[in-house]
């Protein structure tokens, strides 16, 4: 079995990985595979089965808590990630911020927890603080390194190539993993959804836990690595410019100041700019397109997450032909433009 | 005569060009000639002999004064490089504000202006502004394009060199013109104070004057270019470290955002750290050290406006030995520790 894989990001580098682990011979197509074009080169990184879930999707809910069941022995084979299991705070600035996140935190059956509660898990966020959460199954994993790990072990398998017209591949399946990029090539409707993300540095400790926030009617996260770095996202707009710009970058920092004042000398190590691959329902899209033509893309926000179950669903798809019940509400076909 | 200028920033390379027009044999070193290392590569270039004096230094009033009277022909002989005459809008957000710039608005003996009245100058302007004045005689150049005119009209004449010890330079006259490396050169008080300046860049037009405006406490200001680039400076922090922090870019962006709301979808383009040469009473070093070695340097925030009447006095005291009144309170001796 000959395998082309399109696109070389976290979904196809990990769906690459799973088939050459179950004896396929893989290639992976990506014009830049160094680069850094890439969601995953922005990514904070977010393992947020529950926070980062549609709630009108049970089974999007199913398919992310499934994928995180999945992540320990993923993140065991790639070696050291940066798989971090502190788990999450939620917090909330002011009673309109607890108003607003208190249906999210409801949803996920968490206790809530007074201001002096959370500054007890993290010393150094805000007295200003009204409320929180502490989400001990939210995790976090470094997708740089994520990526790294999985470049190795495709040791020589990821072309340097841009794949214009998918009849180009030669190979006996085709997946298309090509995030935003897969639109192009299959009409499915796939959009740029923007973000920009900042990158902190600082003595190390600061932080523990992710922070997951609303200050003020902004909604933030900073994700702490061991290193010192802090990971600030992230604006959703739906522009497909790659500028990080003046009101972004400000909502951003205001944001995170206000929940961790002592963040204000950390140096801004960088601003970046990232497209996640949004769909109609900000659901993926995975499954059969047609004759040996599997898509693995549109995972929106949850690509990180998702990458340890994309990879095995699409592994079977690609090796038995059968279709996982798990995958059933995410074809292509369901658009009904495929 | 063979003049050796240490140091190839705006003052170094305006006194160059000068004893250059009047018939010396110059020579610059620079470590990184072509470098960004300057404090001219951040300077936003505002040409402030009001604003930015020191009420109680009215002897630093008159240099610059002086200074800006020479800046038509200075600018003149260099050619384009942005010298701007629409004048300065100085804005106060909050009653808070108002109270603290009209102080140098009375200085200044500027006539006070309605909040309505300045966004007749400025429609870009947020409705929230109570105040503001127009300062006609306050301007603006680009630095950057300044230093691109003078390596020109000094071509072949700025060496990359480094230059550790006075005694290395093979001239009849030295001037040190090193900026905050001065010290270390001369025992001279000069001390870096670090500011933190953006770039945003959108539309041309949206601004048309420079803004020096105080938001809620923070004191910012918007330097307009032709082609769409709006500088915004700058923080002044006692610190020797380049890192741009969270603290000081989401405070430069939060005073431009409420001064400017439409800023908001700029491109926040470069973020870049500086250090202004500052010494103890923030006035420059301007005259003779001892023998054959002369120092212009300590211009702290007003390197850019004394540059042409810099030039001038050094090179009559190179030239001729003698001192113009206008530098006798600027000596090296002032310190005691020349």
């Amino acid at each position: 079995m000959r395998a082309g894989i399109v696109g070389g990001g976290i979904i196809g580098l990990s769906v690459a990985a799973e088939l050459l682990r179950r004896g396929a011979d893989v290639t992976v197509y990506d014009p830049a595979p160094d680069g850094t074009g890439g969601a995953w080169h922005v990514a904070a990184g977010m393992l947020a089965p529950g926070g980062e879930s549609v709630f009108e999707f049970p089974q999007l809910e199913r398919l992310l808590a499934a994928s995180a069941e999945l992540w320990p022995a993923f993140a065991a084979d790639l070696g050291e990630v940066g798989y971090d299991t502190a788990g999450t705070l939620g917090l909330a600035l002011t009673a309109d911020d607890v108003a607003e996140m208190s249906r999210e935190w409801r949803h996920q059956k968490l206790a809530p927890l007074t201001g002096s509660q959370v500054r007890e898990y993290e010393p150094a966020l805000s007295p200003r603080i009204r409320a929180g959460v502490h989400a001990p199954t939210e995790l976090q994993v470094d997708p740089r390194r994520v990526i790294r790990a999985l470049r190795a072990t495709l040791d020589g398998r990821v072309r340097e190539a841009a794949v214009l017209d998918l009849s180009e591949v030669d190979a006996d399946v085709v997946v298309v993993a090509a995030g935003c990029g897969t639109a192009a090539l299959t009409g499915l409707p796939i959009r740029p959804v923007k973000g920009q993300v900042l990158r902190l540095r600082g003595e190390p400790g600061l932080l523990r836990h992710v922070i997951d926030g609303a200050a003020d009617g902004r909604h933030v996260y900073l994700v702490p690595r061991a290193d010192g770095e802090i990971v600030v996202g992230a604006t959703q707009e739906e522009r497909t410019d790659r500028q990080p710009t003046a009101g972004g970058v400000h909502d951003l920092l205001r944001a995170a100041l206000d929940l961790v004042p002592g963040l204000a000398d950390h140096e801004l190590a960088e601003v970046t700019v990232g497209h996640r691959p949004g769909t109609p329902d900000n659901a993926p899209i995975l499954g059969t397109l047609r004759d040996n033509v599997v898509v693995a893309a549109g995972h929106h926000r949850n690509g990180i997450l998702l990458a340890p179950i994309t990879a095995r669903l699409i592994a079977d798809l690609v090796l038995t032909g059968e279709t996982d019940p798990l995958i059933d509400d995410f074809t292509p076909g369901r658009f009904g433009c495929a």
